[in-house]
C-alpha cells in the first residue's frame, strides 16, 4: 500500500501517529514562513503542512507541485493552530517529514471544484476529470448505495438475480432495436434488450418464482433531452401475485430506500390515483404532489352564458394559483405567451384575479355573480389567480397540466429534498392510432386486461376495447415515472387475442414471440412485476432531474461518447468478415 | 397472493392449519381409496392429499390433473401416516378441501426429474422447462448467493460498484469484438466490451480508489468448449496498492465466499507458485493442487547413456504415478496411444514400472542403477509407475501436464468437493509470435513489467524483452484459471515504450487508446486489478467443470439461442436505416 490511511479518516485522537497518505493535490498555499497542501482522495481532504526549516528536500517537492499532481506524504499528525469545523478532518494536519511525487498532472482544462469553470462539453470530454469533483463522487456513491440497498431488500424478500442474455432476437415492437451482427452466423443479428421481459416472464414459467436484477437496458431511439441509448432497470417478476402484492412488495422497496439511504420515513401508505383521475385532476400521468394546485373541470359553469369560445369548447379547465392575484397586465400577458408555445400548444389563456377587486379577463360574458360560481368551482381562495384553458379535453387537460407545473416551479413548490410518491393504476389497455388504423398496446403486449374488462376484451366492438383498463400500474415520485409494471397475461388464449387486436398474424405472432407463446403451453404461472428506472430514481434521490451526473460514462444526444470517441469506423477486413457493406458514402455522393 | 405459504416451509408444528398452496404437479399417485399430488415451486415439494369421500369437486379436478399444471390447493395441515425423512416437509401433507386450475400444462416433452431423460438439444430449445429441474435451479441459485456474498465483502471493503458502457469504442487487440452500428452515426460502428478495462482505468484516474462491478463482456470468438460470446466477471481495480496488497484483497474475497457461501474454511494463506514453476512442476499455467504428482525434470540423468531419442531431446520429464507399477502392457499401450492423440502431441511414452520387479520400456539402454537414479529423480516410490516424455521443452512440458491431469483423473484424485485455490505470478510480459514477428502482450497493453525488469523493458534486445515478467498475477482453482490481472501501468513513458514494442504506430496507440493515454496525463495514481471469470467460479463451486448450467439462457458452441432463434434475420427497413448490406448472399450463389 503506498499509504497507512485515507485523507478523511485522521482525527485529533490521532495526533502523533505517523502516517503516510497518497492522494491529489488539490491546493497549494504558502503563509508566512508556512507552506500547505490540501491532499485530496475519494474520502475526504487533509491539510499537509511544512515550514520553511523542514528538509530542503521536501521543500523542493513542494515547490514542484502542481494542481493535481499525484503525491505520497508521510508525517506526524498534529493538532492544527486554527481548525476548519467544515471539515471532517479539520482539526488535524499532517507535519511532512517526506513527500514523494507519484505521477505528475499536466494543468487541468477545468477547475477540479464543487462548481467547475468548465463548459459541459468540455467536462464531457474529460470526463475522468470531471468525476473527481465532489458532485459526482457524491453521485456515484449514492448510486452505489441505492444498489446495495435495493439487492438487500430483494434478497431479504427471496428474489433470486438471475442475469439474462444481452445477444438476444429482435422482436420489433415499441421502439427501435439495437442489433449486433453475427459473424458465425452470417446475414443474421442478435438485438441487445430493451428490458429483459420476454426472458423474466420464461423464468416465472421456470418456476424461479421471484425474480430481479439491476439490468443494462437498449433502445435505439431519436435521444429526447436526458434520454441515454443505454439505461439501467432494476428489473422485477413475481409468480402467483395479485396486483395489490406487487403494490405492496415495491411500495416497500421504496420506502427501505428512502430510509436507508436517505433517512426519511414513510409511515403511511403512498397514495393511489388511476389514470383518470391523474388526467382530470393534475393533467399528466405521472403528478407531481409537492404541490395542489389541482385542476378542475369547469365546463358546465362555464357553458350557455353566450360566451362562444368556451360554448364551442369540448373542455374547460382551470387552476387556481395561490396568491398571485396581484399579477400586473405585463405577468399575465406574459403568460398567454407561454401557454401559447408549440411545448404547450393553449390557444390563448383566460384569467380571473380574485384580489379586494374582481378583475377577469372575461368581464364582458359573466356577471359578478357568474364570476363568483366559476372561482367556487375551482375551490379558489381570495387572492388566488384563476387560469383558465379550454379545447379539446386530452389535448388541454396535458396543457392545463403543463401550466400547473410551471405556476408551480414559479412559485417554488417544487423543491428536491420534498419527496412525494404515489401509484398511478387503471391504465388504458390499448391506445387506437388513426394514422395506422390499429390499437397499439400502451405498456406492451403482455400487459393483462383487468379482470373485470375481459368481455369488452374479447368483444369486436372498437369503443369497448378503447375502454378496457390494463391490469398496469406505475410508480411516480415528484413528477416522474420511476418505474412501471403490470400483471401479465398468463393465458395463451388472453394472449392470441392480444396479438390479433395488436394486428399481428398468427404467424408474425409465432415469429416474434413465438418462443413466450409456446412456453405458456406447458404450465405458466400467473405473475406480474414492475421495473423501475434506475438512472432516474438515483438522481431524484440526489435531488436532480437530470440523469446524465449519475452515470459514470454517459453518451450526448447524439448518442456518442466523446470521451472515448465512440461510434467510430471499423475496419474494411472486420465488415468483410460480418459479410456488410455500408452504403452510407454512396447516398452521401448522390 | 394466491398462496399464504410455499411448498417448502410447512413443519409438524403447522398441523391443524388451513393453508393455501400454489405451484406445479410433480406427481399424481393412487393408493387404494387415496389420491396424492406432489407440488412442487421453487421452495420445495408438499404432499396433497384427498380419499375418495372427498368433496366431489376435488375429485374431478384431480382426476383431470397432469405432469406440470399449475395449480391453487386450499387444505388442512395433517401429520403423516408414513413420513418421509428425506423431505424438510416430509412429515406433514394438505388433506385437500378445494383446488384449482390455473393452468394446464401439455405433456413436457422431458421429464422435469433430478435427472431428465432429455437430451442436450431438446433440454436446450426447452430451457424454461430444463430450469425447472433442481440441478438447474440450485445452479442458479447457488450463482444469486455468489453474487450477493461477493458484493457484500467488496463493499465492506470500500468498494463502488460503478456501472461502465455497453456501447464503447471498438479497440482490436485480442479478441474480435462484437460490432453494433450506429444509425444515428451513419458508418459508425459501437463495440461491445470485451472487458471494462478502460473504463475501469479512467476511474482510477477519476479518484474513484476502489472499483468494482459484475458485469457481461463479449467476444466474438470461434467458440471452443465451454466458452459463451457473453460471459460475465467480478471485475475489480484498486488505487495506491502494490501486488501484495491486491493479492490479499482477493485472496480475502474468494476466503469469504468459501466460508459464505460452502461453509468451507481457509486460514492458511493460499499457495503461491511463479509461471517457470508452474510449468516445470505441473506443465500449465493452471496447475491442479488437489493431487501431487508433480513433474520432474531428468533431462541430465538420462542423458549421455546412447539412448538417442533422450540424448537429442532439449527436455525430458517424468512423473510417477502412485501405486500403477502393475499397469499391464495393454494398459500402458493404451496410454502411449493417448499420449499420441494430437490433443497431447507426444511423440511417445517411456515407462518404467517400480513393482517387485522394476520393468520398464528403456531397460535396453539403462542399467538398473540407473534406472533407480531415474526413479530417485522423480522421486518415485515402490509401486510407482514412472512416465516420461520427451522433446521441445515447453510443448514437452504442456503434454506431461496434460497426462499428469489424466492419471490424477484415473485415479479419482480429481474430486469435485476438493477445493485447491492458488496463486500463479511472475508471468512473462510478452510473447513473441514468429508469425507476425513480433511481440504481443501476454494478458493485455496495459499490464505492468515487474520493477525490476525496468532495464530489460527498455533495452532494444529481443532476448532480454522475452525475459520481462509481467507484474501479473492469475488465482487458479483445481486447474482452472478463475482470475487473473495485475499492476497497471501509470506512467505514460511506460505505456508509450509498450505500445512501441507492441508494433503500435503513434498513431495507432493514439486513435485506438488516445483518451486512456491522455487521461494518464493529469495524474494517473499507481493501481491495480483483477477480474474474475464469474460463470466458472460458480460452475466450480457447485462442483461441475462445464459452466453452462449455471447461465440461465446460454448459447451453443455456434453462438446461437437455440430456444429463442437468435440470432435471426432482421428487416430490410431496418438494414437501410443502419445504411447496411449484407453482402452474404451474394458470396453463397457465386
Amino acid at each position: 500500500m503506498y499509504r497507512t490511511n485515507t485523507c478523511g479518516e485522521l482525527r485529533l485522537s490521532d495526533a502523533g501517529k505517523k502516517v503516510t497518505l497518497a492522494g491529489w493535490v488539490q491546493r497549494i498555499r504558502k503563509m508566512g514562513s508556512l507552506n500547505f497542501v490540501d491532499l485530496r482522495d475519494r474520502y475526504g481532504i487533509t491539510q499537509l503542512v511544512a515550514d520553511d526549516s523542514a528538509d530542503p528536500k521536501v521543500l523542493e517537492v513542494l515547490n514542484s507541485l502542481g494542481r493535481e499532481f499525484v503525491i505520497q506524504a508521510k508525517g506526524i499528525v498534529c493538532e492544527r493552530q486554527s481548525k476548519n469545523p467544515k471539515m471532517p478532518t479539520g482539526d488535524i494536519e499532517i507535519k511532512l517529514e517526506e513527500i514523494v511525487v507519484l505521477n505528475s498532472a499536466a494543468t487541468p482544462p477545468f477547475t477540479i471544484e464543487e462548481q467547475s469553470d468548465g463548459g459541459e462539453d468540455l467536462r464531457a470530454k474529460y470526463r475522468y476529470l470531471d468525476l473527481r469533483r465532489g458532485p459526482l463522487q457524491r453521485a456515484l456513491k449514492l448510486r452505489h448505495q441505492m444498489a446495495i440497498e435495493t439487492r438487500k431488500y430483494l434478497d431479504s424478500k427471496d428474489f433470486m438475480e438471475i442475469e439474462t442474455p444481452f445477444l438476444i432476437k429482435s422482436t420489433p415492437e415499441g421502439a427501435r432495436d439495437f442489433v449486433v451482427p453475427s459473424r458465425m452466423n452470417p446475414g443474421e443479428f442478435y438485438a441487445l434488450p430493451q428490458s429483459p421481459q420476454t426472458f423474466k416472464q420464461l423464468l416465472m414459467v421456470a418456476g424461479f418464482d421471484r425474480y430481479c436484477q439491476i439490468v443494462r437496458c437498449f433502445r435505439d431511439e431519436d435521444l429526447r433531452a436526458d434520454r441515454q441509448p443505454e439505461f439501467t432497470q432494476i428489473d422485477c417478476e413475481m409468480s402467483f401475485v395479485e396486483r395489490e402484492d406487487v403494490l405492496q412488495m415495491f411500495e416497500g422497496l421504496v420506502k427501505h430506500l428512502f430510509k436507508n439511504v436517505k433517512g426519511i420515513e414513510f409511515n403511511e401508505p403512498f397514495e393511489r390515483i388511476t389514470y383518470d383521475e391523474a388526467m382530470n385532476y393534475f393533467g399528466s400521468d405521472k403528478p407531481d404532489l409537492r404541490f395542489g394546485m389541482q385542476m378542475h373541470e369547469i365546463t358546465s359553469v362555464v357553458q350557455g352564458h353566450g360566451f362562444s369560445v368556451f360554448d364551442s369548447a369540448e373542455y374547460v379547465g382551470a387552476i387556481a394559483v395561490p396568491g398571485c392575484a396581484g399579477y400586473s397586465r405585463k405577468q399575465t400577458d406574459e403568460l398567454t405567451e407561454w401557454v401559447k408555445r408549440p411545448q404547450v400548444g393553449a390557444k390563448g389563456l383566460v384569467f380571473i384575479k380574485l384580489g379586494d377587486e374582481v378583475k377577469s379577463s372575461i368581464d364582458k360574458f359573466y356577471t359578478p355573480e357568474q364570476i363568483q360560481e366559476i372561482a367556487k368551482a375551482c375551490d379558489a381562495q381570495k387572492g388566488d389567480l384563476i387560469l383558465i384553458l379550454c379545447g379539446p379535453k386530452h389535448k388541454t387537460q396535458v396543457a392545463l397540466g403543463t401550466l400547473r407545473l410551471e405556476m408551480g416551479a414559479r412559485l417554488g413548490l417544487r423543491k428536491g429534498d420534498v419527496f412525494k410518491p404515489l401509484w398511478v393504476t387503471d391504465f388504458p389497455l390499448l391506445e387506437w392510432d388513426d394514422e395506422t388504423q390499429r390499437f397499439y398496446a400502451m405498456h406492451h403486449p403482455f400487459t393483462s386486461p383487468k379482470p373485470e374488462d375481459l368481455d369488452k376484451f374479447f368483444s369486436n366492438d372498437k369503443e369497448a376495447l378503447a375502454q378496457v383498463k390494463a391490469n398496469a400500474y406505475d410508480i411516480v415520485l415528484n413528477g416522474n415515472e420511476i418505474g412501471g409494471g403490470s400483471i401479465r397475461i398468463h393465458d395463451r388464449k388472453v394472449q392470441e387475442r392480444m396479438f390479433e387486436i395488436l394486428g399481428f398474424t398468427h404467424e408474425q405472432a409465432e415469429y416474434r414471440f413465438g418462443f413466450l407463446m409456446n412456453a405458456f403451453k406447458f404450465g405458466a404461472p400467473p405473475h406480474g412485476g414492475l421495473a423501475f428506472g434506475f438512472d432516474r430514481l438515483c438522481a431524484l434521490f440526489g435531488g436532480q432531474e437530470t440523469i446524465r451526473d449519475y452515470i459514470a460514462f454517459p453518451k450526448n444526444n447524439m448518442g456518442r461518447d466523446v470521451m472515448a470517441e465512440a461510434p467510430s469506423v471499423i475496419d474494411d477486413a472486420q465488415m468483410d468478415e460480418l459479410f456488410l457493406k455500408s452504403t452510407y458514402k454512396k447516398e452521401e455522393t448522390k
